[in-house]
């Protein structure tokens, strides 16, 4: 977690909008993510966001101005995925973004800085790929407030496993319907089992909810029977966006025992286009803690440095816009807001369990972080917590309330980090919208 | 399910060994791999089985005697990946299994029989890889049997959840270890929770499982949003395979509530290299049929079509060699035997339930049956269920026993289709080896 000359808070670009006022791109932040001018067919390409702008790493590739790692890396980002940059693994990864810091800095050579002004594009004029070729999508569930929300709603009793305070729980999901920010789906059709009846019936969904998640990017990954050891688990980790688990609950009830969730699931996920890169994290780690009173984690999942900065604070807000609030020009509804550093398991900790059996990851493997709940009321990441399952409905700035989602709404996360003696930096957005139910014809 | 002049029992063809006693690879069958000559470093192209040979499709397709379709399917198959090949379609596949049986047949023209002898390389001498990318992997759960026996192990009472009967329930598995018959692998390690015990521990897996399944590869995919209906749902299947889902026992029934298996599945996965087609198939369809006191599918499961002749007659057993086997080259033991055909719920029905929620397949995207256990006893494709968890070992025939895997155990899958009037076809082998357990270091 050491600190460079890349986080000085002081650090400014030549390019004005780097230093606007709640702008999520200034010179400390150097995010990821797949582009191309939109309404085009040019191909996608890697880009770096600045300010209002995004670095061309195609362009600046061939430009001629770098050499050694940082040309090798951004050669890689050239490509319409990121996994072979990925694969390089964290010394290029800091090389291109040490050479993009240089660059873009107030204090650059005007060589350099031309260089770079002439690879730039504005970010309004550009539309987004998947930054990378998913192998396989992991989403855990290490959330223990969201555990104990959704689990009081079913079983008060007994409302989270026992497994949940030894193991950073995960299951396997969908690729296919990975989605970059923008994504419309069609509300999914399903089985569900109505209250009382004797037999499911197949229909539209009627409790369709998202959920708050960061997904998590592999960097460089292990051969399989080759564990990764925890205290070497974030030098496999490239970044973090932001990432909506998009959930058919009426479907879920039903189809999940004993298996575990599926068409409940695999309908839709959308993530933000820009990957902020665990350096540009650095500065806002914090200690993992867990009570004394709780489980400790096993050996393989306890190190000291995961306990001094395993935590990453990283501030997360949900937003609902319904199709009346586009119809009339209002703003969203901010529906709640929490930070990443209660989760219960850390990312590191993640990866080390996900490989303690064997299994092998690949770069570009993506990571749900699961559903991320805070402790305090208004923390929630998902409207069935919010709305204790429907029952109290959450009211929008405009009048309307939700249960549920309903036909039209789209949602939006946004994430950022900031603290005294930081830059702040953000991780844009994911928009996701909910289209109405396609009948089978 | 038409039969066509490739299911005539009386076709022969020019190689001799294809009319050999128990072969699994006459006229009649023509399945798909990927391969190369052992040892070398040569591309993977598409072959197709003939007796103890294999038509190199690359070659063929560079040879000039095939032409329109056919054509364009056998330079499809030339990459080292079918999945441009599964995406032309049943027709282009229909052309190519045509054009091979033509050239294949005793009566072929002598012309057309050399060109394909000349590519023609013997199995004895190549390598197989996975034959398709993989771009999602979904387990199904589909044997009534199998879930009665696993279940009266863990809830006499209550052996099977009440969805089990509704849905062809399934999950998303792992990608990143599918292996080819061949594969070897290290015992995984795990957390597990000892009877009895307050906290659970880190270590080997004690309780080391297969389970024997066919894997359904995906020929053309839908869009997300388009479920694909019942009675079109085989037009997206292009073949079938052996499947082990090896298994960790101890591992699985700590983790798994309430999201599934996890790492006690995802260490490995081993299929069988061919790819026997679903026309290749057609004469073993039989009748899907439930008993009528079981509740009877939903609409969106259900057809005329399916009930007539959803299920396949495909014979399975599953072997297992020690290393005593081995070391005293004594033959391996055949641990059980059963059919397909008493699956509970059909392909079809997988199809139709996977993307009735919204869900998009893709070409080469993988399905496993589940687990296919017979109603009788000696029919259980898992050990688990052959020796009652553990407790009622079973005997090998060189006299050691075995309540669960141990290293050095290699576990085989065979299968195969015989019926009066029709040719006897084969899936060839999948073997996988159970390794040490590799320790973190």
């Amino acid at each position: 977690m050491a600190l460079d000359h890349t986080h000085d808070p002081a650090a400014r670009s030549w390019l004005a909008s780097a230093q606007a006022g709640g702008c999520d791109f200034p010179i400390q932040n150097l995010p990821f993510a797949e582009f191309r001018l939109a309404g085009t067919q040019e191909a996608f390409r890697g880009g770096v966001a600045i300010g209002d702008q995004v670095v061309d790493l195609a362009a600046l590739a061939a430009a001629g101005t770098l050499d050694g790692p940082a040309l090798q890396a951004a050669r890689a980002c050239a490509q319409p995925v990121l996994n072979d940059f990925f694969a390089l693994g964290p010394a290029a990864w800091r090389a291109l973004r040490h050479a993009l810091f240089a660059a873009l800095n107030e204090d650059a050579p005007a060589a350099d800085a031309d260089a770079v002004r002439a690879c730039l594009r504005p970010q309004a004029a550009i539309e987004f790929a998947l930054p990378a070729r998913v192998g396989d999508y992991t989403d855990f569930y290490t959330s223990i407030d969201h555990a104990l929300n959704i689990g009081r709603l079913l079983k008060p009793d007994d409302p989270i496993t026992p497994n949940f305070q030894w193991i950073p729980i995960a299951y396997h999901g969908r690729v296919s319907t990975l989605g970059v920010s923008g994504q419309a789906f069609h509300r999914p059709m399903g089985q569900t089992l109505a209250p009382g009846a004797k037999a499911p019936s197949y229909g539209p969904c009627a409790r369709l909810d998202y959920e708050l998640e960061l997904g998590i990017y592999i960097g460089r990954g292990n051969a399989a029977g080759e564990a990764i050891p925890l205290e070497r688990a974030e030098d496999h980790v490239f970044g973090i966006c932001l990432l909506n688990d998009w959930s058919a609950r009426d479907i879920q009830f039903w189809e999940m025992a004993p298996l575990g969730p599926f068409l409940a699931k695999n309908f839709a996920t959308t993530v933000s286009p820009w990957i902020v890169t665990m350096d540009a994290l650095a500065p806002y780690r914090s200690a993992w803690t867990r009570p004394a009173e709780h489980p400790q984690p096993l050996p393989y999942l306890d190190s000291q440095g995961n306990r001094e900065h395993g935590a990453i604070d990283i501030r997360l807000e949900v937003w609902l816009e319904s199709q009346r609030d586009r119809d009339e020009a209002d703003g969203p509804t901010r529906l709640s807001g929490t930070s990443f550093r209660h989760q219960y398991w850390s990312i590191a900790q993640m990866v080390a369990h996900h490989t303690a059996g064997g299994c092998s990851l690949n770069p570009g493997d993506l990571f749900g972080s699961g559903t991320i709940s805070g402790p305090g009321p208004g923390e929630a990441g998902a409207m069935i917590e919010l709305t204790r399952g429907g029952q109290a409905p959450i009211a929008l700035a405009n009048g309307e309330s939700r249960g549920f989602l309903q036909d039209g709404d789209a949602v939006m996360l946004r994430g950022w980090c900031e603290k005294p003696g930081a830059a702040r930096i953000g991780f844009g957005e994911s928009r996701g919208t909910v289209l109405a139910c396609r009948l089978p014809g």
